[in-house]
């Protein structure tokens, strides 16, 4: 490999730790970043959404010479159905895990698996109750029983009620808009089911009907995702405050290491468990202990829930396994790069693969099942324990970096530590602090890693010029990945990058939390993996009802600086539907058709009140965002004041 | 337009009707025939399939400096993904029009419909016994709302039991297959949601796994397809052996002339219907009267079932409007070219979409509820009449091509022809031909067109070449279109290209059939639309349980000579799952992956039965069909004569 080509790569992260296993590796084991340099040029007619590959007829190309496709679909339909099969493909995803999570919970009440357990029957309770289930009464296993029936519902029905997770979790004033736009899912499978056929080759061409489509799909896929949080946390306990580590000097050399990577707690939740259990098996194997730590969002959830290190996220997962001392990674679903067998193979490291859809040929495979769940979780750790013997003590070289992060935020944590300062109303103290100045307002940041901008640059630059500017920030998936390893996920990051404001709202939290929590609160608040992001949400829901608005009127954006999957298209089409600004650092494929770029960007903040904003410059990113959180804070402000002086009801007008 | 470009246009069709509509229109208005040749090159990642655009680091395209995808992805994991959310957007299709069937259906029963009926009692009484239920005893709309709530289980249910539709149909055998190879879909629609989430980015990198959740997903574009056509024979009732017309000859000057195009049913039969009622009115603006006449697979439906003239297949469907004698063309779903709207701006054709989720932006929109079914129709045709008032008699010009076609082929209808010859075991008049080589055995002809390959030109060889060669032929959408258009689909055909064994058959059941049919039997027994294979399917687990072997021992072959959409990719999936040797003339995106390619054509072989064959050559696919016929029946043959001599029970080893 050329210097120059080298010098590249090398330039490929801000993250200290991967550079420096990068810069070893010399370009000798090929990872994802030299693949992204030999993939140059890319297509550009793929980059810009006017690739069509719906029929056997193409690929057919818009260019000036033939400005439609074969069968007569312009631009914008090939762009729109492009992009609204993209959001299909993250609810997709969504609905695995959580349809994954649904079967295991009734294989438990079932009594076919005896591993799992109800570990949070108050969640079990919040959650009927916000369904409309009565809950006085009934005995734990029976109210689960009925909470299943309504997830199976909001997942399966075909009939045209609304869907009780979506009616439960967002706004009246959001549910009024979906029914009068007609974008109501049925459900998640058949809203899925319809995105496919509405895409099929002749039959949609209106790109405005085909993304209003798309914006039903990502309402399914929120619905999705919602149920997904809502029963893991049942099963596995919501999340409270925790800290641990992250990044590549969390790894133990005298340690037998396990990576945990993927997104679904089902498994990694049973491995961590058994690792906890057979120290005695990795002591007679030499090893002091068993070390579970975790990548992308598998990670995100045994740290939330067990405070197990963060190694690191998306982008630099084939990194870890180059350490040397990596005896196993554990895989389940969802952004899972095959690369990591091909790097495996230099290493001792055994890739391992774990449920029946979702395989790398040569890895091994450990069919996880619910009714075997602890005993395949042992035989995960025993492939581990017979790695560690095959280490090569000379190929061990660990970065030592990592920094504290506290994490385990949901919403229920944040609302507790908000209870701290007014426990009859704890989400005031948000509004609040909005409403005084203090905060200018809410971000949510989400998404993945993506080589088309420098890893974990954009996350970090975003987060400081946000934590500058005094903006309560909340994170999920890869961005609270950066955050946790970059050392942006603790109190020191409070002290060094908090504007005065946001600072100030910090202390008084700390303050008055003290005793409460064993550490004091980070810079940016850790909300889960990315299918947490309805945690986020609800807080939104919260804050447009504590101040009798619609959410379109909450200063609250998300942003998804380095978005890759269709999982991040997905999210972000729901974060505009339900009426939030949404930055996307990596534009997504649509710039082809300036009309559907348009109505992304123009309609859907007609419409919705949420809209898109692409920009890939960092620190025109922060502004742009700050701008978009500015707009609604003058806006509720001047909203106020002329409902005091002519003593109106409500300051909601519009939407 | 340069003369050497027209010729390639004017070359692109057999159909001396839509070649004299391209002639006269000498490139003027662009036509789909103009469209593919300014596409010219099409890229060829994408026609190999090497290209990959699951995230937005892509597109990634295969190529020597790059052998793997930025997230190291092989070609095989890249194919194999896109090959299945090809099956899967044709799944999606077919689910679209099953479950609009199944809503329909509900209304009708709660009352919230007037305008449609159970046509077709006996059919309701047999599906309800094929999928199990008992029927003795029970009313119609008690029948019906159990043969209901079973669709809409097999449509949406999460459990693992195997789906009824699927059970009632096929043999034990592959029943059995399908479990052993956990292949059977849980459900229509949570099938279909599981191939978006199994091929999201950083899932399943397995392309044998993927490529079985492909056949999974073809087994429940299967499922969807069969109960769509068996609702649309309780609703319209069971097509009947029926004789019309076809191709432009059909278009009468002084008729108000309305092209019913697309897939679904719900619609033009209601058309068809206010039609006949409406005969004064069109008489008031100065017709002679209403005529109806079909393009695509809506046509097939309409012919099979009230005798309405086919007027053109898929490719040709922009041409009708260029005789100026089209008043208005009413679409509904897939297979719609959006440039009939471009054409129709040259004319006084309405254009008229009716679906809210099928759109195309320009046109007329007269949305289609059930609940105002007759008074949607009698809107559709009303802006026919306001434009017939506006036609130009200077620009009509309609060729005066037609020939006559005998349709209206159920499996039902089939097994009434062969019982006027086997009145205790119909199947056995097939069977017994095959058996005694006056037969060479069964081909389905299903698919589209593609301009690929000269339009027709692939149909019509295919069938002419099995004519000659004894084989039996049913067909489905656009290869039936071209049969009809073509006078390949009616008694004269017979004499003309029946080999002599084949003529033979035909001449016996027609004098079996005497005086019970109106007219002579066709050459090629057309079936139905597309989403009517599943009639073909029937005749092929007949004739298995007849002989008492799997389907993959019969022969009994599918071909799709001109293959285009989604759809047909998902059905020639199905056919192979279900063991049947296809063959497709256009081969598919997946050759960039020998081993993926490898996998279809002879892996699936091993474990089905059934495979692919890709032969582009018209007169050398006759040859490989005849080739996969004549094996089987060797083998029949031979087994057979073992089982004679050996006196053993069956004759069905392996599979």
């Amino acid at each position: 490999m050329s210097k120059e080509k080298k010098k590249v790569d090398n330039k490929r992260t801000v993250d200290p730790a991967a550079l420096e296993v990068l810069e070893r590796n010399d370009g000798q084991i090929e990872t994802a970043y030299d693949r992204y340099v030999q993939m140059q040029p890319q297509c550009n007619f793929g980059r810009t959404g006017v690739c069509c590959r719906i029929c056997l007829q193409g690929p057919c190309r818009i260019t000036k010479k033939a400005s439609k496709g074969i069968c007569g679909a312009h631009d914008y339909t090939i762009v729109a159905r492009n992009l609204i099969r993209a959001i299909n493909g993250g609810a997709g995803a969504h609905a695995d895990h959580g349809r994954h999570i649904i079967y295991t919970l009734i294989e438990m009440l079932e009594g076919r698996t005896l591993d799992y357990n109800i570990e949070d029957p108050a969640k079990l309770r919040r959650v009927a109750q916000n369904i409309g289930l009565t809950v006085e009464g009934k005995e734990e296993r029976e109210l689960l029983k009925e909470v299943l029936e309504v997830a199976m519902s909001d997942f399966t029905k075909i009939s045209d009620e609304p869907c009780r997770w979506l009616e439960a979790t967002v706004t009246e004033g959001r549910m009024k808009k979906f029914t009068d736009c007609n974008i109501q899912p049925r459900s998640v499978h058949t809203t899925i089911s319809e995105t496919m056929g509405q895409t099929h080759m002749g039959v949609d061409a209106d790109p405005v009907n085909l993304i209003f489509q798309g914006l039903k799909t990502a309402l399914a896929d929120y619905i999705g995702m919602h149920i997904a949080t809502d029963l893991s946390d049942i099963l596995f306990g919501t999340p409270k405050p925790v800290t641990s580590e992250a990044n590549f000097g969390v790894i133990d050399p005298e340690m037998v290491n396990i990576v945990l990577h993927g997104h679904n707690p089902l498994l990694s939740e049973m491995v961590v468990r058994a690792a906890r259990e057979m120290k005695a098996e990795a002591e007679a194997v030499g090893a002091k202990g068993i070390k579970c730590m975790g990548v992308c969002c598998t990670g995100n959830e045994v740290l939330m829930r067990q405070g197990v290190p963060l190694l690191t996220n998306f982008l630099s997962q084939e990194l870890p396994i180059m350490t040397g001392a990596i005896d196993a990674m554990v895989v389940d679903v969802q952004c899972i790069m095959p690369g990591i067998r091909a790097v495996a193979e230099c290493y001792h490291t055994r890739i391992i693969t774990t449920l029946s859809h979702s395989k790398i040929p040569g890895s091994y495979h450990v069919e996880f099942t619910e009714d075997q769940a602890m005993e395949k979780a042992r035989e995960i750790i025993n492939l581990a324990l017979e790695a560690y013997k095959e280490r090569i003590p000379d190929r061990i070289d660990i970065p030592q970096m990592k920094h504290k992060v506290t994490a385990g935020f949901s919403t229920e944590a944040v609302l507790d530590i908000f209870a701290a300062v007014n426990p009859d109303n704890p989400i005031k103290v948000l509004t609040d602090a909005i409403d005084a100045g203090q905060l200018r307002g809410v971000v949510l940041l989400a998404g993945c890693n993506n080589l088309r901008v420098l890893h974990d640059q954009s996350h970090a630059a975003v987060i400081k010029g946000l934590a500058a500017n005094d903006v309560f920030m909340v994170a999920t998936g890869c961005v609270a990945g950066t955050a946790a390893k970059l050392g942006l996920m603790n109190d020191e990051a409070v002290e060094k990058y908090a504007g005065e404001g946001l600072k100030a709202f910090i202390h008084k939290l700390d303050e008055a939390n003290a005793g409460k929590l064993n550490d004091k609160l980070p810079l940016v608040f850790h909300m889960g993996s990315c299918v947490d992001n309805s945690r986020a949400y609800d807080l939104n829901t919260l804050m447009a009802n504590e101040w009798g608005i619609d959410t379109p009127k909450v200063p609250y954006a998300a942003s998804a600086p380095e978005a890759m999957s269709e999982k991040a298209v997905s999210i972000g089409s729901w974060c505009v539907t339900l009426g939030m600004p949404t930055h996307v650092g990596v534009t997504p494929e649509i710039t082809g058709s300036a009309l559907v770029d348009g109505v992304v960007l123009q309609i859907a903040h007609d419409v919705y009140g949420g809209y898109f904003i692409w920009e890939e410059d960092p620190e025109k990113s922060v502004d742009v965002i700050l701008a978009a959180l500015d707009e609604r804070t003058w806006k509720l402000r001047v909203h106020r004041q002329a409902q005091e002086r002519y003593e109106t009801a409500t300051i909601s007008a519009g939407w």
